[in-house]
């Protein structure tokens, strides 16, 4: 396999514009999911940006997401939305989503916005940390096809559901939080399987009902949500922020973008924006939160751990390097979005 | 040892009341206290409730904890409060300060109160379900004394930390997550060196700062968030919004009130209630919830469970049944609590 390339951030982007427009997706917006797709490239989240495209783009074609939709955003409180994305793209809807909390923050210290008829929206740390940047805490919640059983039950019901939590860190890196509340993922069980290696336990239950640490066991039976119980809670917290409470599909509900012939999707997602300042002076906050980040960072490390780094402090270190030289991208992935329509721009340049 | 003896929760509660007002407690503070008490009693966290007491009494006596705080109040927001507790009980700052959030909601649809120099507040669960009481979606997160390490140190960081998230639902008992998000307890650890069995992995570093399932080694080491890195971000999260956001202690500093002899404990929590209705109508929220519990009710329990539950469900049955029949107390708990000075409508009821 041949070394990856170091494409320069403005122009994956651009590439990324072109793919979407090609498929009817309207300038404006295509450059907003491709920010949004580019921004999860530049944390070192690669399986959340550029790469996928190519299923966003088979979606688009089959009309299974719309390319053009018609994205409504009513009010029942001037700090609240609620966003029905007409069954467009997730990137789109979610960031319009975030910036309409953002707008609602600056006025009455906190906004927050709850979207139906979305689709995949690729990393949720994105929108968090667009609130980080406006000097708010950024929560974001977001529900998905059902991979993980409930703490007690035996068949999925669960999403990856993710969940991201950002907060301004002053001079420092935000702080940025962004998980899935399931554990492991069927891709990392495949892997072991191949490895001949365990799984950890806590990732699944085997066709039994039972923990195992069997991969190929695991592949018969069931995910987990990660930290047993208390994950469990808080992946159906998600669940219904973002699902029960917006009006989107929810309880094992949701589709892949991946599989979803029959419907549209339905995914739901949950934005909350507020003022760190709505509680302390920001530079009172700002000096408060320097201080967490110096104390955690003077405690000794672990064995296996130079040393000891908050949420989204190693992202932060990426971005800075790939915004500088490039997101390295492999020449399968350039020649596939080369297939797509990104060749104005990247053809030849995988080679 | 006997058998534990049934206490009216009402005759518990009013008992409660006798020995904070005989500290110098005034009455209807003391009730406050004393039904939040109760709630964590009733709902079977026995050792959030009149459990408590004993510490709060002696921090009373020794002055660590004030009888007759001068709790203050201010806004920058309608919807956002801040409260001093002036170092007093924590479970009163904990109820008045989501009170006040809840009575933001109901203007303005959504209400948020960041508290510092407050104390040991009992259970997380009690203040989020207050919310839910009133149609709101509650989140309460507070911070507490350095117990555990967080991902990748080897030294005590963060507290407990508990989250806790309380959702209305319906005809149904709320949905009520209430988590520690440290994993394990040092008693724990000590009753499986006494038992002679090892911890589950994950719960603790030894002394050379490896995972350890040794409860011997772990004693000499430092305990562990749960879930891992993603438990050690939600419990960072928990000490930034409830701590560095507040104006309260953070970073490790908040005291114990059991060993606080130096200063004030300095616990900061954070309390959040919105209405469901701000974003759908109620009565299709209620529905939809009901619909969510309903499918999660009918998939399949894995191996050792009877059924798949809710959070918050099993905690109701136990209330109700409380309710009905009183809490259970120990002969020692109840002589305990006549030592306190709940003498006068408890004496002689522990024989």
């Amino acid at each position: 396999m041949s070394e990856p390339k170091r494409i320069p951030s403005g122009l994956a982007r651009d590439a990324a514009i072109d793919i979407l427009v090609a498929q009817g997706v309207p300038a404006v917006e295509a450059a907003l999911v491709s920010e949004a797709l580019i921004a999860a490239d530049l944390r070192g989240i690669d399986t959340h940006g550029l790469a996928c495209l190519k299923d966003y783009v088979t979606a688009l074609q089959e009309g299974r997401i719309k390319a053009h939709p018609d994205i409504v955003t009513t009010r029942r409180f001037p700090w609240a939305a609620r966003l029905d994305a007409d069954n467009g793209l997730g990137p789109l809807a979610a960031t319009l989503g975030m910036r309409a909390a953002i707008e609602s923050a600056e006025i009455f210290g906190i906004g927050a916005t709850g979207i139906l008829r979305s689709n995949h929206f690729g990393a949720a740390g994105v929108y968090a940390a667009m609130a980080a940047e406006a000097g708010c805490v950024g929560i974001v919640a977001a529900n998905a096809s059902a991979v993980a059983a409930p703490h007690g039950a035996n068949a999925p019901f669960l999403g990856t559901n993710p969940l991201a939590v950002a907060i301004p860190a002053g001079t420092h890196a935000p702080f940025i939080l962004d998980m899935a509340t399931s554990e492991g993922s069927r891709k990392k069980v495949r892997k072991a399987l191949d490895q001949g290696v365990a799984i950890p336990s806590g990732w699944a239950l085997g066709p039994d009902g039972q923990p195992t640490t069997d991969p190929a066991e695991a592949l018969k039976g069931v995910m987990l949500p990660f930290g047993g119980a208390k994950g469990s809670g808080l992946s159906m917290v998600v669940d219904i922020l973002a699902g029960v409470m917006t009006g989107a599909e929810f309880g094992g509900r949701v589709l892949s973008v991946m599989t979803n012939q029959d419907r549209e999707s339905g995914n739901g997602h949950f934005m909350l924006a507020f003022k760190v300042s709505a509680f302390i002076d920001e530079a009172a906050f700002t000096h408060r939160m320097e201080d967490e980040i110096a104390r955690l960072r003077a405690l000794p490390a672990s064995r296996g751990f130079e040393s000891v780094c908050y949420p989204g402090e190693r992202s932060a270190k990426e971005r800075s390097e790939r915004l500088a030289w490039g997101i390295p991208m492999s020449a399968a992935l350039i020649d596939g979005l080369v297939a797509l329509g990104g060749g104005r721009l990247l053809s030849g340049v995988g080679n």
